[in-house]
C-alpha cells in the first residue's frame, strides 16, 4: 500500500495526541481501541475550543444525546510509543439531524488513519432523533466554509 | 429507524457480554469505544475456542501481526448497565492475507449494533502481508461452512 | 521476595479473568489499571451473584453512591496474555457507612496481587455519607460469617 | 471530612488534565481506574519534560522495567466532566532500586485525591531488582532537592 500523503487545509481543527505507553499492545503499536477515545476527545475540544459550545452542558444540561450512529475507519499505518499523531478534524456533511466528520490521524504529511463518524442529536426524554439546533448548524457550516468546504 | 431482526445460524460463535457500571458513560449508556474492547475480545475467544487457535501464541511467538485495517460499525440500539448483550461473529470473507468478518450484536433477536472487521495477516519482521497460513485457512472455511456461508 | 500462597477460604466468592491482548502493554504484562477494572467487575458480580442485591439498581435508582474512597494495592507477580487469574473477594471490615474488602489475585495458590478497597455509602442528594442499609449490613455479616470472619 | 488545602512546592512538575466525557461514569463522576492512567501518563511527562529520559526508551530498549509494586490511593472529592484537575508530582523517598512518589490531585488549592506509589527497577531479563543507575538516580535527587526535599 502506497503512502497518502496529507496536509490539513487552512484553518482545520487539529490536535496531537502523545502516544503514551499506556495506548500500545504487546505488539507496541496502539491498540486499536484508544483510537476511537481519541476521536471522542478531538470532537470533545473542537465543540469547546474551536465551535465554542460547552459539549459537557450540550451533552448533560439540554438533554440532548448526540451519539454515534456509524463509524468506519481505516488504519493504514501503525502509530507506537513515544511519538505524536496529528488528528484533523473536517465536516463532510450536515443534516437535518446528524453531522458527518472525517478524523485524519497523520504525522510527517503522510495519513496513519482516516475515520468517517456521523452522529445524530437525539432528545434524551422522547429517544427519537431531533433537527440540529440553528446555532448548531451555523457553527458546523461556519467551520466547513473555513476550511474549505464540505470534503 | 424500524428495529432489525436477527437470529444466529446454526453453529455461530456467540459469546454475551455483561454490560457493567464501568463500560457506561454519563448518559448511562455504553460509551462506544468499548464495544471495540469487547470485538477484540469475541475475536480471541473465537481462535481460542472454537478454532482452536491460541491467539496469544499466534500474536507473540509466531512473529505474526494480524492488525485491524477497516472497522466499520453502525450503532443501532444503546445499550445500558446490567444488561446482557450478545455478540455474534460471521464470516464475511476469506482472502489471500485478510479475513474480514461481521459481528453482529444482539439481545432478545434484535440487532443493537453491527461491525464487519478486516484484519490482514503481516510478517512482523518485514512489515508486509503475508498469506495466510493454510491452517488457519481451512479453519475460516471450516467456519463459514458449518455457519452457512460467507454472509 | 517470596512467594505467598494463598488459597480462597470455604465459600469465598472467587471469579477467574481471562487475561486478554487488551490488557497487556508493551512489556507483555498486565497494565496496572485494568487490575482496578478488573477489581471493580468482580464487586458488581459479588453484589448480584452472592448477595442477591441489583448493583446497576443500588447505584442508579436508589439515589446511593457506593464510591472508592481508598484503594491500595500490593502488586506481586505480574499477569500475562493467554493466563487465567483468579481473584477472590473477602470482608476486611464492616463499618458504620463503610465497607473494606480484600481482593487477593491468585493463580495456581500463589498470590499475584492484594488490594484493599473502602467504600463509602454516600446520599448523592446531599453528597453525605449515610449509614449502610440493615439489609445490605446483614449480607456483608453473612458473607463474613460463612467465609471464616473478617480477615 | 474536611478539605485539605494544598499548594505544590516551587519547582514542582504539575500537569493539567482536562475531565472528559470518556473518563466519566453513569454517576458523572470520573470512573476511579482512569486516576491511575492519569497517574502513569503524569510519571510519563516527568520522565521525558522535566527529566529529560526518554520514558519510552528507557522501558523498550535499554531492557529494563520499571513496574509498580505498590499504590495507594486517597479519594478525597470527585471530579466532574469538563473540569480541569491538577496533577502534581513529589519524590517520598529513593531507595536502591525502588522509587516512592507522591501525587496530588487538586483544584482551586483544594486536594482532591493523593496517591503513594512504588516502582522498582528490575531486570526483563532476569526478573531481578536492579540497582536504579546512577544518573537516574541524581536526576531523582536533584528533583526532590529543587521541590523543597523528600516529603
Amino acid at each position: 500500500m502506497q503512502d497518502i500523503k496529507f496536509a490539513p487545509p487552512d484553518g482545520a481543527f487539529t490536535r496531537t495526541v502523545q502516544i503514551r505507553f499506556s495506548h500500545c499492545d504487546p505488539a507496541g503499536i496502539v491498540y486499536f481501541p484508544h483510537y476511537f477515545n481519541m476521536f471522542n476527545g478531538l470532537i470533545e475540544d473542537w465543540y469547546t475550543e474551536e465551535l465554542g459550545v460547552n459539549y459537557a452542558d450540550l451533552i448533560m444540561h439540554d438533554q440532548h444525546g448526540f451519539p454515534f450512529v456509524h463509524i468506519d475507519t481505516d488504519f493504514k499505518i501503525p502509530s507506537r510509543m513515544g511519538e505524536k499523531l496529528d488528528l484533523t478534524l473536517l465536516i463532510e456533511k450536515i443534516g437535518r439531524s446528524s453531522l458527518t466528520l472525517a478524523i485524519v490521524g497523520h504525522k510527517d504529511g503522510t495519513e496513519r488513519l482516516r475515520a468517517r463518524t456521523v452522529t445524530a442529536m437525539m432528545s434524551l426524554s422522547s429517544g427519537r432523533s431531533v433537527e440540529l439546533p440553528a446555532a448548531l448548524r451555523a457553527a458546523f457550516e461556519a467551520y466547513a466554509a473555513k476550511t474549505g468546504g464540505k470534503t
